[in-house]
Parts: C-alpha cells; sequence; structure tokens
C-alpha cells in the first residue's frame, strides 16, 4: 500500500473543499493552494495547510506549474490533485508532477495526451467499436480529401482543430463553395491558439442531446461505469443542470452507451475517474470528448450510486485497485444537480461576483449543497462564478424537479445575483419539466426565452 | 384521497422547520405558529404563512392547545403536525384535534391514552408476548402486593407511578426496609404532578443500553419496521449520540426487536410514526415505552433506509396507506448522528443562548445537517437547547464516527457554546470508538469524565 500522508490540491472553490473533505475522511493531510486575494477562501481555511502561490491572474497561481510543484515539495506533499478546470487536463503539468516524484491523482500523462488530442482520441474510440461522429480519423492532408469524406457524410459538415478547445478553430462548411475558406481559417487557427494545424472532418449535428457516462478505472485490469448523467440543459456550451438517469433514452441505449464507455476506458488504459461524453440523436448516439478528470457534476452520480468518487481515487492511489467492482454499483432513485452561479441572468448572464450578506444553504433528507460560501465572504471576480451545486435525490424524475424548487426556493444568497431563480424557471418549464425532456437539447436554451434578458 | 391542502405546524425549532419542508416538496400549504419573541425563527420564515399565538411562555404558545386550534381555524389549516415535545404525546390535544375536524398527524388520541398510560402500555405490550421488565402489569393496590412480587423479581426494585414522566414518580428500593416509605412517596408523587396516584413495580435494571425501534403502521392491518437505533450515549436521560445499526447486539436480538416491535404496533393498533424503546443487557431486552411521535432522531433512519419519515406520514394521512411495505425497506451502510445543543459542557450543560455570529455548517457526500440556525440568529432561551443534528452515513461504523468526527470539525457556530466539541471528543473515546461499543450503555457518560466540568 502506497503510504499517501499528504495531498495538494492544485486548485480553489468548492472542488478544492470537496477534495480536502475526502482527505480528511481519509486521514490524509491537505495542502491549499491560494492566489493573493483568495486568502480568505474556504478551501483555504479548511486545509491542514495552505501556501500563497502568486497573484490572482491564473497564469501566476493556479495555472502556473513550477510554482505548484514547488509548493507541494516545500511542504512535502507526495501527491496531487488537480481538481477540475485550470491544469487538470494538462498532460505536461501531469508528467511534470511524477518526474517530481509526486503522484498525479488521475489518469497517465500518456493517457492525457492520448485522450486530449481530438484526433487520437477519435481513432482510438473507433478503433474499440465505438461510434464516433461520421467523418475522418485522421489529419486531413488536403481540401481534396475533405471533399472525397463529404461524399460519404454530406453537407453541412465541421472542420476542427485537432487540438481545438473553447470553440476556437471550428468551422461548420454548409457547402463545398465555402470549404476552401473554412479550411484555411480553421488551420490557422489552430496554428495560432494550439500551435497545431491539423486539422479532421466531422458530420455537422444540429440538434442532440449531452449525455455522459462516468467511468472509473485502475489503468490496468479493471474498468467500470457508475452510469449516465443528463447535461443537455447548456447556455454557451455551460451546463446548468444535470441529471441522472436520463430520461429520454430506452434502457437498451443506455446499456450500451454505458458498456462503451467501459470499452473507451479500457482502450486508453485510463486510471482514476473520468467521464465518456456522447451527443445524443433521437436513434444513436456519438463519443465527442472524454474528460479526463474529475467534473462538477461528479455529485450527480456520487448520490444515484451512493459512491464517493473523490474517496474512490484516493483509494486507488492507495492501494492500486478500485474499492468497488461493477456488481457493487446500485441505482437509487432520480438525482438532478443546479449549478449556482454569481451571474446575472438580466445581463447577459455577465459575473456578478459580490460579498456574501445573508446566507442560508438548502438542508434535508436527500439534498445535498457543495459550496464555496460563508457568510461575510467576497466572491472573487477572477475565476469561475460557479459558487453552490444543489442535488437532491427523489424516487421520480417529477419528485426530484419538485425537491430542487423547494430547496432552490428555501436558499437564501443576499449580496449578488445568482442563476439560482433562472434555474427555478428553467425546472418549472413545461419542456423541462414534463414527460421525458426528450426535447431539451443543448439549444434548448437557445429556443427559449425563458426569462427576459435585458439587451 | 383526503386533501391534506393546509398543515399547521405545532411546534418550532428544527422539526417545524422538517415538518414545513416534507409539506412544501408534498405542494402541502404550512402554517407556522410562533410566540411572541420567535418571530425571527427559521420556522417563520420558511412557511408559507404564519401566525403569533401567544406570549414566549410555552403554557400561552406551543403548550396552549386552545390557541393552537384557534389558529388552525384561522387559517383554515385541515391537519395538524405537531412535532416532537410541546403537545406532541397529548391524546387530549390529539383528540380537541379531531374534534374540531382537522386531522392530527399522528396516532389516534386511543392509541396515545393507552401507550401513554405505563400500566395499560405494559399490559398490552405483555399481551403481545413482547417481554416487559418482569414486575406488576396492573396497578398495585398494597404495599403487600409489592412484597409477593418481590419474592419473584427480588431487591433492589422500582416503583414507579402510572402517568409518571420527567423522573417524578419513581423510586428505587433497596430492600424490603425501605418499601412503605418509597411506596408512599411515588403514589402522593404521582398524585401531586399527574393527578393520578396509581403505581406499579418493576425490576431494577442497573446497567443497559437503550435501543429504539422506529415503525411505522396505517393503524389498520399494516405496520412495519425500519430498523433500530441505539441510543446508549445520553446524559441524564437526554440522548446525545444515535446511530444505527446497533452494533453490540446479535442478528438474531436484532431481528427479535423488530418484530416485537412490529407486534406493538399492531397490539396498540398504531397509526403514524412511532417509535419502541427497550432496554437491553447482555443477553436480553425489554420494552419500557413506545414513542407516540416522530423523534429527533427519526433522521438516523431515514438516512440508513432511505425513506422520508415525515413524507410517509403525510402520506398516509392523505392516501389511508402506507407508501412503502416492509420488503421495500433496504438499510444500506452506518448512520451516526451528534445533537448539537446550545449548552456550555463545562458548566454542567447549562444552556448557552446566544447570538449567531460566523456560521458554517459542514456539507458533503452522505452529510446531512437538520438546523434552525442562520448566522444573525438570537438562539431564544425559552426553549429546547438542540440547534443542530450533524447525521452522517458511511459503509462502517469506524468510518461513520471519522466522516462524523470531520464534519463537527469543519463546522463554526460562534457566538455561544456548543456541545459539539464535547461530542468530538465522545466519539473519540476508545469505549466508544472501539470494537461494537457493546460497553457503551445509558450510565456511560456518568462512568468516564470526558472533558472536566468546571464545578
Amino acid at each position: 500500500m502506497f503510504a499517501l500522508y499528504r495531498c495538494l490540491i492544485a486548485n480553489r472553490g468548492e472542488i478544492a473543499v470537496r477534495i480536502i473533505r475526502a482527505c480528511r475522511e481519509m486521514d490524509i493531510e491537505t495542502v491549499a493552494i491560494y492566489a493573493l486575494g483568495d486568502e480568505n477562501s474556504l478551501h483555504v481555511s479548511l486545509a491542514d495547510q495552505a501556501i500563497c502561490i502568486g497573484e490572482a491572474n491564473p497564469l501566476d497561481s493556479y495555472l502556473n506549474q513550477a510554482r505548484i510543484i514547488s509548493a507541494a515539495k516545500i511542504t512535502q506533499a507526495n501527491a496531487i490533485h488537480p481538481g477540475y478546470g485550470f491544469l487538470s487536463e494538462s498532460a505536461s503539468f501531469a508528467q511534470k508532477v511524477e518526474e517530481n516524484g509526486i503522484h498525479f491523482i488521475g489518469p497517465t500523462y500518456e493517457t492525457m495526451e492520448m485522450m486530449g488530442d481530438k484526433i487520437t482520441a477519435r481513432q482510438t474510440v473507433d478503433n474499440a467499436n465505438v461510434p464516433i461522429i461520421p467523418g475522418s480519423t485522421k489529419a486531413i492532408e488536403s481540401i481534396e480529401e475533405v471533399k472525397t469524406i463529404a461524399k460519404e457524410i454530406e453537407y453541412p459538415l465541421v472542420l476542427k482543430a485537432a487540438s481545438g478547445g473553447g470553440g476556437k478553430g471550428i468551422r461548420i462548411v454548409k457547402s463545398e463553395d465555402m470549404l476552401e475558406k473554412a479550411y484555411k481559417e480553421a488551420k490557422s487557427e489552430g496554428k495560432k491558439y494550439f500551435d497545431d494545424d491539423r486539422i479532421y472532418v466531422e458530420a455537422f449535428i444540429p440538434v442532440a442531446k449531452h449525455v455522459e457516462v462516468q467511468v472509473i478505472g485502475d489503468g490496468k485490469d479493471n474498468y467500470i461505469h457508475l452510469g449516465e448523467r443528463d447535461c443537455s440543459v447548456q447556455r454557451k456550451n455551460q451546463k446548468l443542470i444535470e441529471e441522472s438517469p436520463c430520461a429520454a433514452i430506452s434502457e437498451s441505449m443506455r446499456e450500451q452507451m454505458c458498456s462503451d464507455a467501459v470499452k473507451v476506458a479500457r482502450a486508453s488504459q485510463y486510471r482514476s475517474a473520468g467521464t465518456i461524453e456522447y451527443l445524443v440523436t433521437d436513434d444513436a448516439y456519438y463519443f465527442i470528448e472524454m474528460n479526463a478528470r474529475i467534473q462538477v457534476e461528479h455529485t450527480v452520480t456520487e448520490m444515484r450510486a451512493n459512491r464517493d468518487l473523490l474517496q474512490a481515487q484516493l483509494y486507488l492511489m492507495q492501494h492500486g485497485e478500485l474499492p468497488f467492482s461493477q456488481k457493487d454499483i446500485i441505482f437509487d432513485g432520480h438525482v438532478i444537480e443546479a449549478r449556482i452561479n454569481a451571474e446575472n441572468p438580466e445581463k447577459q448572464f455577465q459575473p456578478s461576483p459580490g460579498k456574501v450578506e445573508n446566507l442560508h444553504l438548502p438542508q434535508g433528507f436527500n439534498i445535498r449543497v457543495d459550496s464555496l460560501l460563508y457568510s461575510g465572504y467576497q466572491v472573487s471576480p477572477n475565476y469561475d462564478s460557479l459558487v453552490a451545486k444543489v442535488i437532491v435525490k427523489s424516487s421520480s424524475r417529477t419528485l426530484a424537479i419538485k425537491k430542487l424548487k423547494v430547496a432552490l426556493d428555501e436558499m437564501v444568497i443576499d449580496g449578488f445575483t445568482t442563476t439560482a431563480d433562472f434555474l427555478y424557471a428553467v425546472l418549472s418549464y413545461p419542456e423541462y419539466a414534463n414527460g421525458d425532456a426528450s426535447n431539451v437539447d443543448i439549444k434548448f436554451l437557445d429556443r427559449h426565452q425563458i426569462i427576459k434578458e435585458e439587451t
């Protein structure tokens, strides 16, 4: 057994708090890092020790690999948990951590490289006989090659940079006469933003749900899934509400998606917790990407599968094996999570950080709140606007929606505007609340002006 | 189906909040009552409406039957939930509520009378072939009668007033020469405090655990149990820590105690949620009393059995049947609850009400907190000192103890002294924490000076 005696958390906010709690329950000491201005954050006060690593700008702190590794060495932490965001999917960071004799709690950097490169990820998934969006599985060498593929997948199609992210290096091509321009733009944007001009081509899928499967593997022989999450309620690709199970898919599709997710985990020799993301149309699903990290919405799965995923990651690191097997995973009830952001829905969701005045977080049976807030805390304008996750479980989707609405209604966060009222409205909206929500796809919020936005 | 459209909560504090949440999730409107000085309490702000019924003195408010019933009539509530304490076990209140055409959420007043009278309760339980503490099953008519019984159960024995409670009307008799004095005192105390001079005799059981079984019945045909709770960690008969399962009893004893509890519920035609309390010695258990109400520690059972007991009470009232059957009840993990009181353990646990300054309640996977606190709230000196319940679930007793300690350590309640640190010390104490806690009986805290009390 590996003596994981001290873990540095290379993150902040609610996920840092989440990781600290898991460590403490396992008698693992914790080291928080923080940027200047972040010294009053909850993760700083909950950790056994905290070390300031730089200025508020993430490049000088939460994204600064050298400083974080130095902090781990100074505090003699022998493991680093990256959380989500920041450096969590940086293969170079994971590699440097390991080269410094510190364990990285997550996949190997080789897996991260493989699944982080969109072309090799597509190849890996395709080779595992898991459906990918039709298109190329290697880098496109010429416009002619796109034209050949277009005969099969037809226009519109999408050109994407191999190292793309955040919407950069993506071009939708509606017809062949647009192709040359789009081809050059995608390549040059890839080069400019990611120093990688490789591109690939995919069919364009205009309407789809976003459904993902939680997996965990030991990186050797054992790979299991913990069910799916429907994360279709999104605004500009940001998830707002997540739930499990997905009501809109058949049992057979659910089983296939989950077993395919395990195939992908196995094919990538995936170690630790990760997520296989799919686009789901009426009758098909397609792998889009793997998130090689713990996700914001892992909490949904924890409540439905009654398993602590953070502790599972730590246990795996300590023991070299998973703490449970597929047959141990039993699902219960319907779980929904609302992400409460410090944003103003009436002003295009612009960040609205402020100082917490009155604060009352909901409580009760099968209600969980993970939050970085406390009364008097000044929410930082420098980072992610997520301030709380409210997760509820009930015996049916309808009852879970009701329970979440009651919880949101009970919640008081005074001092700044949050998305809570907006999410309450979404939960009440018939297309979301009624039936199986099969019409709630990732463009759902674009089609419906659920509350009036000021222009 | 009975349209339970508006429920008055004849209580305050965390249990009133708990009931309001259950009602809201079931679309039942809520009416809070409150005493003068209690207008800033959480239950007042969470209810759909609130009505002031009198002065702070409970006799003028939360114990005032006429005013509570008036409040229900004024607000057109068609049901009353009594919570625990106050009028929750008053058969006369339940009867008046029903006579006013309002539904009482709990057992019938006939059941309450039967199980509230200790002699008829003993008769009922004995007739159901459930073990009672050896002694008389009817009122003692003479000292000679006690002497006859003493030949069988031997000294020391206990004389108890039939309507006793709160330690009144109880005399331990060590030998026959003490009998006459004790006999007269018990009778006169019963007369004085309860206007009832009937007494009965029981064997004296010096050392025992307190283990209780949660039951729920429809008052007709269906009676089920939801497992036991070990509530042996007590101080002056006040429960401080409760857990489930009880680690110290055998599987066969557990099954017998639970099925016996169901027998008692059936024998008393018990409607709604209630508790059968037992004293448990090394090799036997004895019925001591039935609590004909929801209890503080119902939350322990909710987490272990994954059932909402408050909603079950409301469902039963609406539908006339239970929402689940015995086979639906599946237990999971080990659950422990710590009762956080506004009391000073260093000053003989005297109440220490004050104004909440900094407040941070623990959060996370399988952690539940039910509390009446919010930042800025002035805890009332007039009522129960319970301010929060922290309940955790984990896969083993050892892990649950650890998890609860981490949760208590995370909790911040500034502004007054609480029992949290004391409970942390109890959880850490080897006799509690190690093994099966079989030595933790109801006198455990008397034997061990876990923290130094100022004299």
